[in-house]
């Protein structure tokens, strides 16, 4: 078999999330266990941990669905406006249809508008718009198009310590190497122009770096870069000419007082034609995180910019192979990017949901840093933006040592103990990368209020316990 | 870039697809043409040839969709009993949320007793089946887990000619070896063992046979393999050690009289434990095909068998990585594989629907069949199967030569001279792979009858001008 296979790891689906799998069975079967409930903490998972979907999305993925249904009056006059648009798209009026590889044309265009609007009239041509079978899609085809060479000459692909692991997973797929460069834990987990440097010049006698990759707002880390900071990045990028790959998922999830997303197209062309006409950059979007949470539709675009022709070419031939993204996630990236105006019938009750769920995410964000905060041994940066806390924890000398002999990561041995003693699901900082001899885990703050206070408060509990138990 | 990529083909969506756009952007311009629209019978897409969809299938999607409707007096009872079972399943009780990667268990479930009714009994474990985005994804991910290796140790893989081109194109992408089979195509497409072992004791030298690749029903080809043919290939597969993956997605689409489908599987159990208990098989099956032409749900399974089992774990581990494939594909597999059973309220208009288009595409393959032949230098084979023809045509050696001299392979020559004076859009045989000195077009059966006679009185009148034209 596939031995680059073997090199791939996955924390958010690891070890620790199959023992939780099993412990519901347990559960289901009888078990006696200090709980009543696992309590999956482990993955963004939205409407999973509670959260409704919005209902103008759903009224009109049931219409292009079944579109007998555009007879009911029970549907508002915009829906059904919005289904006819996107059957119209397909072939035979129908969401069964394969479509352009691409994705569907006036989906394309629909996504160029929102990124337009988004941008401050930035332009931006549908024909540089890939729909993709959610965002883990895109980065995969990104970065396969991008890698090749054999030996010294293979190609280096820089990602964020702490990272998402789809990034180590995909460049292990594929053979190419990955170049690590750290975010600064006591910088609010900020870029550093000179570790950027440090890393590429570390690299640059194994490999050929080519490849940046920056995840903004953060996961696992949950930080939102600066405009200064992402300009420092472009400049950086087109120095040492390596293509960018923004992964801008949670651009709609940023709390914070004082932090702002500014997407990588707005601040590259903002810095002029020298840079708007050189720098090659591919930006990512998703219909899985911000306030939609439909990870279950695997819907996502990307933008590609200043992509040599004829890379592009091989590109969309690349995407043809598959045939298409899931329609229903295409339609739902035309409902996202253009989600109800005002004046139409379903835009009050859009709008409802949509700030409910961001104001409920930031306050959930809060009060995650707040508790951890209060744990001796914890120490948590704010949760400026995504979904996600990444919590330092300092565990016991002798809780190390005997994590190690059983040849596990110490961050691993705590959650798997948390894990067991609690039934509270987190994923070990080590499934993510972090600096050496540092220990972290990874906690959404999607569950719903009340449940999130008492997973903090048994976390609190718990690392109490742990650290009496191991000193 | 990638260098592979470079060498990946994929003809059902290539240049002649994008000439076909094109002229249709045209006509739309109202730029005039001795036609008045593009008939694409490129691509097996049911639905955008005017097939609908089956009704019950897309009650219960729309159920999922927008639960609301579960006390709508207008869904029968069983599609909401459906698309309760199916939310049940899912995190949060909706379709928005990740699944398990290997897909929904009880999907699984049901596709295991499907598959276990289909073959008669043979016993089929839900923990060998990997829902997927479509078989494209599931092959592709089969393949890369399969192969390794670099320069004489490369992963030979074996495949039919003429193949569907996602198999030469995964191929190329992955550095393996593409290994060709011809199908004996004076037998109606047979497979011949004699013909796989000459291909293999030519490989052997410079690769690492490992894998061997079955289409049946066969796409391009149209043909249906006989169980001893079945039977022979798992003989050879055993004897030789090489993997199987059995391409079944038409498992549905036989018309011939005196054709059957036989899975792989069920031959395989019925062979013996000499053989079941030995042979490696990878089986895959899709929504986009047989009677459903669901394909823009992106729905499809593979099922192992005596897969080592740590390579089954690497598999699992593969696919975790890309989180999980799109739900309302996995809910429609659960339909598909589990459709209303007599009694049930929506029974009845779905055998109506499943049979009328079945008997439909029957009625097409032998229309389409007869009225090839009648026309001189044009020579098919019975449509046994599947939802395309693929007849050999004699081309004027002057028009060999002209093609030459453009670079162009004569029959995509002849295609594309085709689409410019017809506004037919049909696939050359080259995009599939022939016999060298051979030529040959793809055809689906799928555009409705009287379309269908039409296109193929329009194809006869063409094939007779060209050839006049050049001789
Ligand atoms: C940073 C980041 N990128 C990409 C993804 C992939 O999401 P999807 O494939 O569901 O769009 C995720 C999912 O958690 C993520 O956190
Ligand atoms: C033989 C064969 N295998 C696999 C596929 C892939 O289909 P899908 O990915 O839509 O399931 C096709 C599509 O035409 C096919 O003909």
């Amino acid at each position: 078999m596939n031995a680059n296979i073997k090199k791939v790891e996955y924390a958010v689906r690891g070890p620790i999330v199959q023992r939780a799998v099993q412990i519901e069975k347990e559960l289901k079967e009888g078990v006696k266990k200090p709980f009543n409930e696992v309590i999956k903490a482990n993955i963004g998972d939205a409407h999973a941990m509670g959260q409704r979907p919005v209902t103008f999305f759903r009224q009109v993925l049931a219409l292009c669905s079944y579109p007998e249904l555009l007879d009911d009056d029970k549907f508002p006059e915009d829906t059904k406006y919005r289904a006819q648009r996107i059957l119209k798209a397909c072939g035979g009026s129908s969401i069964g249809a394969y479509t352009a590889s691409q994705g569907i044309e006036c989906v394309r265009q629909d996504v160029s508008r929102y990124i337009e609007r988004r941008d401050g009239g930035v332009p931006c041509d549908p024909d540089n718009i890939y729909l993709t079978t959610g965002a883990s899609d895109g980065i995969v085809t990104m970065l396969k198009l991008l890698t090749a060479g054999e030996g010294r000459t293979r190609t280096g692909v820089m990602i964020p310590i702490p990272q998402y692991p789809l990034y180590s997973a995909a460049i292990a797929e594929l053979g190419a190497v990955q170049l690590n460069y750290y975010l600064d834990e006591d910088k609010c987990w900020g870029l550093d122009i000179s570790e950027l440097q440090r890393s590429l010049q570390a690299a640059s006698k194994h490999c050929n770096p080519r490849v940046l990759c920056i995840i903004n707002p953060g996961n696992p880390t949950g930080q939102v870069q600066s405009r200064e900071r992402i300009e420092d990045v472009i400049r950086f990028a087109a120095k040492e000419r390596l293509f960018l790959m923004a992964d801008e998922v949670y651009q709609d999830n940023v709390y914070a007082e004082g932090c702002k997303f500014y997407s990588f197209k707005k601040v590259l062309y903002e810095m002029g034609p020298e840079y708007f006409n050189t720098v090659e950059l591919a930006s990512f979007h998703s219909t899985s995180k911000c306030y939609m949470g439909e990870c279950g539709m695997r819907g996502g675009y990307m933008e590609v910019i200043n992509m040599d022709s004829e890379v592009k070419a091989q590109l969309t031939k690349l995407v043809s192979v598959r045939l298409c993204p899931p329609v229903p996630g295409q339609a739902l990236m035309a409902l996202v990017t253009n989600s109800p105006q005002p004046g139409e019938p379903s835009h009050a009750q859009f709008l409802k949901e949509r700030t409910a769920t961001l104001g409920d995410l930031a306050q959930k964000a809060k009060l995650t840093e707040e508790i951890l905060n209060t744990v001796p041994g914890i120490r948590c940066n704010p949760v400026q933006g995504a979904m996600y806390s990444f919590p330092q924890i300092t565990l016991p000398e002798r809780a190390i040592r005997e994590a190690k002999e059983k040849g596990q990561a110490p961050d691993m041995f705590y959650c798997m103990k948390l894990l067991e003693e609690t039934g509270i699901c987190l994923v070990p900082g080590s499934g993510f990368g972090q600096k050496e001899g540092t220990y972290h885990f990874r906690m959404t703050i999607l569950p719903p209020a009340d449940k999130l206070k008492i997973l903090l408060s048994k976390v609190k509990e718990f690392h109490q316990r742990f650290t009496k138990c191991y000193s």
